[in-house]
């Protein structure tokens, strides 16, 4: 076993790279990991164009799947060798968050609370773009790999298809429910699968991007819209009745999805927000009926911990969901670097990217 | 029974004034209620500065205590002469928002739903300070007043102690959880209650004015904070560990309250907003926590119907809840074109007024 | 119109038959709807041989789509000729219990709560297997009947599905979870078709009819157990890694299903129960977990009200619930006294039927 | 520090005396704790009278007060010498049933789930009463002892007090809400306080024994019913208009009372039951509303872990709480096989005892 490892890392804007770096050591409830796939998430689009900070020398990437190479003294129940995935949301089990069920937001053994305190990987310690990586509090997080599933049908429960799904159920989706999703990138269209596996009865999807509209299809959607050429909050109104849609799901982060999902949401509805806000969002008062129309607005960072996995996986394994249909581009570690502009600027009709260590 | 009677009208800004009108006159599924006790509510004052827009000649008021006068063909339960009170908001009890369980966004047997489609007295219809008024959905909405209770004891659960302690049921406060809550007018005061009433172990109430942080006290607070005193967001961060509070509660409707709420809240902490916003709000990217904290902003509009107003006639009855103390003015039906000013400035000390039609 | 009608008339065991009967009044808050299509409900079999009792000479049946023949003076937004479906349970809105949200157990503008107070039709009043019906509360159960949806299509959300698909609501079914079904007939089918539309992602159905289980598949299941080829106990825990089921419905009544539930499901499961109990159902020390298991026993009836039917009309009519496909035989409503034996005795493989009046 | 210490060790039926055992030994992720107060629990009398089983040799007792000797080298944020409580349930946090919210019955990190697995402490490892003992996952179990608060004032959050206040908690108690607590033992005493915490308005209490009602006026029953001279179902029918009671408790584990609770409680109501049942309970028909009653019957073992200990001691010290008044006898350590007798027995007006080893 050699001691170091490739490992793309974070230099600066537009620079992340393959570098050769120390390979993880294993404390006592920890894990190391070998990476066999991994993806790029938006998230690190926003850190490899500086717009997310994380320290010079990180190595980014917080979407893995891959084989036990080493386990700590305290961990049970695993054997090294066993395939598993890790989700990008590391919960400890044991602090006052996790404690209270809000795992994503846990503190860990530190009771460091703070910002989206959850995520580690790739962002508070080194990541998983690389050849292995060190998995905190291991024994809430590994999450082994059902026979039969490949690499490409698993990797999305890490990460958006937990975050997307977790919209439907931050809002409570009911059976016969109306539901908006305004943006359908890979966040919002897993966001689009979600609604349609809790029960809605009818989900409008919103994009520009006919290729997106109709992966929405394929997701779940009844109805697409594309904001270019019709007023997606005066379809929402025509097809309920005029009351506006049940739940409206947010998954960009702008001020103008946020401020439709408004508009779009009828009286006691819910706003289930996902989009990370690069800038302050408002709320408008007749939009807002100044305060007073029961309507929760409901934010939710990506679920994490095996358990979570285990559940997303098992609804592959049965057929309720099919995320390996969003890969449109597989690259190997090694041409990560040409990976980050093509992902980030969303050319070549890029959905997601697998990428390979082997 | 006379054809006519007594009602304070709206004519213009700062001009309610009591004039002669016709009776109401009861149809099928109505009542009419003779009125023994009204009061004035912050919703008033808007109208009577004419922020809020009724149309001119509408008689307002919406929190009434009296006894029935006269009952619809169709409604069953009650006889003339039973003492009654009347939430503010008035469910039908039959439409898609109450079947939804969202009976304050109530759109009526007309299924005309709108912004806060629930209110009706003094707003869409004639209201209730006045000698009587039509009770609609009459079945869904009188409310038996038990034995012993005077009008002054059970006079604000039609309105502010409904809405106040709505903002902890909203909340999902739980037993030991830590609340703050910015501004203690009437509302206020009620969400203070609320919070002790459903478990809270720590109950934190801003305000500026002395009196009601007095009264905070009486209410339930644990600690009071004089916001000009002292920066109230440290304080709940010093009084949770550097947390912030499980539930922050906003009862005022301004930038200032709401954006400290956001402060002052932990991740994945819920803020449970009941003002009414005259100007939009923002919320700023790093108190939104990116819109990533897990943070749930929900807003309520006061809980009607008979059966909210038995259950906290019952908690009155029993000793849970002393509403007869925030009383601190008399006055005459006759008298209500003083009382305006006096309630809507906040004059003398006062915190709410008692109106008698004797 | 005539003032008599066909109906089908309780009066004695195994003897309903039809009769010339006077046809109902409609006072101000009901309707009298002309039925088109009805059908036969486990619950009228057990009425037909006198195990539930009916007094002599009700009109029986609860399951009716047809068209409004008259409107009550108080009922708003419907006319004369509107197409309709009212669900078995009938919901006033204005009482302890539907303002509580316990809609099923709705006690009437009299406020006479009893067992099973919101089952009304062909039980405390007269029913639907009729030429015409009297809704009572016909603002709160007239549902309007989308274009394009046939009689056949919608006439089970009135009861079966209704109540099959709240099993799993009443159990909160969640993303991936596994669920078993005992017994798969109408409403144990609807059961299956329930969990699998919020999301679980194991779903096993259990009886020891071949065809109900190919049904069941067709419903949504992923596995069928016979159970007298195979313990669906042991069966249950083999595909829970032993674990036992997240949620076990029970969709019979009676102590074999009732305590395979208790059997099946995990620690901190929910035993959902839909069955008619005709006999004491007993709760063994070790399937109870001696009372500390965590285990919920949660029953249901019907959810009823005009927005129920909606929702669940919305449901097929986008693709989401084939409830036509469980018809397998026609009858007319003159043939009514053929059609009791065959269905009460589960003849010649029949699932459901479909009664007309034309 | 010395290798042996004293422990009340379980030796055959009535047996359970002082022996010098060695001090438990300290893993990385164990804390040992030094303990200064433990009391006994009835299920400790269960093993005492050997109906519950535990083996031979096994150190009893799970209601510690201490201060920590030792830490595991991967738990953090403690030192040695801080006073903590360990509750009597000490979820790992990682497992399915805690990653699903199911702490109480928690496997473990050997995934080990069985009945009750959440229950460690004198049973399925060594126990408290003791001069040491281990704590397992003590990074999810270690609650510090806020400063002014006395072992007594705190001993009972470990378990009767989080286990009574549970029931009011898992039945979803809402303010305005009336509830009949069965038996006011010191678990339904804890049931009694949860009620009145959560809002509940109507709290009737029911025992026999006139001391034990007595005191569930302090901790916030309305009503007290002695069985022996009153019907306490007609006593909560005649109390509720007739309907029943919201909330029914279970707080003894026997038929009779089990049975009250489906009779007392109304339709759409919840049985809330914490009793440890040693015989099998049946729901007769018309009590269990024929399985259609929309009753749910909730079981709850006691929520342990570090933060619901912090929760319940922050409910002491904001003086919610007031559980020092439970305690009518002491002990030493040494004098524990003459307060099993008297405790288990109920000699002698015994409520609870308090333990101490200095």
């Amino acid at each position: 076993m050699p001691d170091t490892m490739r490992a793309a890392v974070f230099r600066g804007k537009e620079d992340i790279h393959i570098e050769e770096v120390a390979k993880p050591k294993c404390g006592p409830t920890d894990a190391v990991v070998r990476v066999t796939t991994t993806t790029i998430c938006g998230t690190d689009s926003h850190i490899w164009r500086e717009e997310y900070p994380v320290e010079n020398g990180r190595v980014v990437g917080h979407e893995p799947v891959g084989v036990i190479e080493e386990l700590g003294e305290a961990v049970m129940g695993y054997e090294v060798g066993d395939r598993v995935v890790v989700g990008a949301i590391t919960p400890c089990g044991a602090c006052y968050f996790c404690q209270h069920g809000d795992f994503s937001q846990c503190a860990g053994y530190e009771d460091q609370w703070g910002i989206i305190g959850g995520w580690r990987l790739g962002n508070s310690m080194d990541g998983v773009q690389a050849d292995y990586f060190r998995v905190p509090y291991a024994q809430a997080n590994l999450a082994k790999i059902p026979d039969g599933l490949s690499d490409e049908e698993v990797i999305f429960v890490t990460d958006i298809a937990s975050t997307g799904i977790s919209a439907a159920e931050t809002a409570n989706v009911r059976i016969g429910d109306s539901v908006v999703v305004f943006a359908q990138g890979p966040i919002g269209l897993s966001a689009t699968a979600g609604a349609r596996l809790m029960g809605a009865a009818l989900i409008i999807a919103v994009d520009s991007n006919p290729t997106r509209l109709e992966m929405a299809k394929k997701m779940g959607a009844d109805v697409v819209v594309n904001f270019k050429e019709e007023d997606p909050v005066a379809k929402v109104k025509a097809l309920t009745d005029g009351r506006g849609a049940d739940v409206a799901i947010e998954a960009l982060g702008i001020q103008e999805t946020f401020e439709n999902c408004l508009k779009a949401v009828r009286p006691a509805g819910v706003v289930s927000s996902l989009g990370v806000y690069g800038d302050k969002v408002t709320m408008p008062v007749e939009e807002f009926v100044y305060g007073i129309g029961d309507i929760d607005i409901r934010t939710t960072l990506c679920p994490g911990g095996k358990e979570r996995m285990r559940a997303l996986m098992s609804m592959v394994q049965n057929g309720r969901l099919n995320l390996g249909q969003l890969v449109t581009h597989h690259f190997k570690l090694d041409q990560i670097e040409d990976a980050y502009p093509l992902f980030s600027n969303q050319e070549d009709g890029v959905l997601k990217v697998a990428i390979t260590t082997g």
